[in-house]
C-alpha cells in the first residue's frame, strides 16, 4: 500500500507551522494592546483561531460563495479585536492588514523544513491546506518550505473536509487517490481523506493548542503512517 | 509602472525550456525509428508541436471540454507517429507514455535556472503555461526550476490566450493585473496579457524553432521589458 504513494500532501496550520506562537508573537508586537504579554498573545491567537472552522463551514454548507481564507481571517479578526478591548474602526486598514498577514509568516515547527526537503527527494510534496494560494506561497517564502506546488482550498475551490477538496487535489496531480498520502496532525482531516481513498499519515503535534491540549493527542485509527515529526515520516517513507 | 510589479509569471515552452531539442533527443533515444538521427528528431519535434495550438484552441472555442495538455499531447502524438512510419497501435502503452512524458523532462535554457533564482529573491515567480500542473511540476523537479507555485491552464481551467487565464492567475495570486508581469518569447502571449492589464516582458529566443525561425525575432510592441535572457530580465528588475 505504502509503496504506491507518489505524493505527500500536507495540512499546514498546526501540522507544518505553529500558528499559535506565530499569531501570539505578532499580536504582542503589533502594540495594539499596550503592555500585552506573551500570555495575552496566546489568548488572542486562541480566540481568533476559534472562529476559523465555523467561518469556512459556512462556505462548505453553501451559505455563502467561496471566499479566500485571507478574507475569512479578516472578518474573524474584526470580531476578535473588541474582545481584547480594541475597536477596529479606530485602526488604519494597513494596521489590520499587517496583523491579518501574520498567517503568512507563521514559523515552521523545528522538523518541518528538513522533513519536507527529505521527502521531496523521492515524492511530490504540496500543501493541501485551507489557506489560500498567496497565504501559503508567502509562508513558504518566509519559512523556506520547499513545496513542489501550492495546492489547497482556493485552487480546488472548496474547503476541507469536503470530498471534492481531496479528490480534486489528486486529479490536479494526475494521480489516483491511493497514490496520494494526506498528512496531518488532525484525525478528522485524515478520516475525510481516507473516505476518499487517500493514504494517511498522522503527525503528533501535542502542543499545537498549548500545554492543555486535549484533542488529537493520539491517532484515532490505523493510519498508514504514525510519525513523531515530519523528519520521522521521511525516514519511514524511505527518504535518507 | 515597473515598480508596482510583485510577480513574474512565465510562458514555459520556448521561453523557459527548449522543447525542440528536448523532444528531438527523446524521440531519437526512444528507438522507435531505427537509425533516426538528430535531424529526424528535430523534424519529429516540429511535426508534433505543429498540432499543439490547433488542439487547445478547440477547447478555447468551446468545441470540447477542458482536458489536460498531457492528454492533448498524447492525441497529437498518435497522429504524428504515422508520418514517421511508426504505427502506434503496435506500441505498448508504456512506450507511448514514456515518449509523451518527454514534455515533463524538457531542458531549461542555459540562463533559466539562474535567472529565476535571482528573480525569486524579490518577486513571486510562477509558470503561466498551457502545460498541466503535473507536467510543469515534474519539469521543475527535473530541471531545477525554483517556482514559488505552479499555475497555468489546468489550475485556471482555460488555455491561453483567453482573458480568463490571465485574470484568474492574478486573482489566485491576490494581485491586481498591473502587479503581475507576463514573461514570454511570444508577442501574441504578451499582447493578450496586456489587453488584460498585465505588465509584459519579452525574452529573445531566436532559435526556439531552429535556425530558420521567422517569428518573434523582435518585440512587436513597446513591452515593459525587453530582455536577452531571464538573467538579463532579473538584472533589469533589480535582482542582484
Amino acid at each position: 500500500m505504502r509503496g504506491q504513494i507518489r505524493a505527500f500532501v500536507f495540512d499546514v496550520f498546526g501540522t507544518v507551522v505553529d500558528w499559535r506562537e506565530g499569531v501570539a508573537r505578532e499580536f504582542v508586537a503589533s502594540g495594539l494592546v499596550p503592555g500585552a504579554d506573551a500570555s495575552l498573545g496566546l489568548r488572542f491567537a486562541d480566540a481568533w483561531r476559534r472562529r476559523y472552522a465555523p467561518s469556512f463551514m459556512k462556505v462548505n454548507r453553501g451559505e455563502r460563495p467561496f471566499v479566500k481564507l485571507d478574507a475569512l481571517h479578516m472578518e474573524n479578526l474584526l470580531e476578535t479585536l473588541p474582545e481584547f478591548g480594541v475597536d477596529p474602526s479606530g485602526l488604519a486598514p494597513a494596521q489590520l492588514e499587517r496583523l491579518n498577514a501574520a498567517w503568512r509568516r507563521l514559523p515552521p515547527w523545528p522538523d518541518s523544513v528538513e522533513g519536507l526537503a527529505r521527502l521531496k527527494t523521492r515524492y511530490i510534496i504540496a500543501p493541501h491546506s485551507n489557506g489560500n494560494l498567496r497565504l501559503l506561497l508567502e509562508m513558504a517564502k518566509h519559512g523556506g518550505l520547499p513545496w513542489d506546488a501550492i495546492l489547497g482550498a482556493e485552487v480546488v475551490g472548496a474547503y476541507k473536509p469536503t470530498p471534492h477538496s481531496y479528490l480534486r487535489t489528486a486529479e490536479l496531480l494526475s494521480l489516483q487517490p491511493h497514490e496520494v498520502c494526506m498528512t496531518a496532525a488532525h484525525n478528522d482531516d485524515l478520516q475525510a481523506a481516507r473516505a476518499c481513498g487517500l493514504r494517511t499519515a498522522f503527525i503528533y503535534r501535542r502542543t499545537e493548542y498549548g500545554p492543555e491540549q486535549r484533542t488529537d493527542l493520539q491517532p484515532a485509527a490505523d493510519w498508514d503512517f504514525v510519525a513523531e515529526s515530519i523528519t520521522d515520516l521521511a525516514s519511514q517513507a524511505g527518504c535518507a
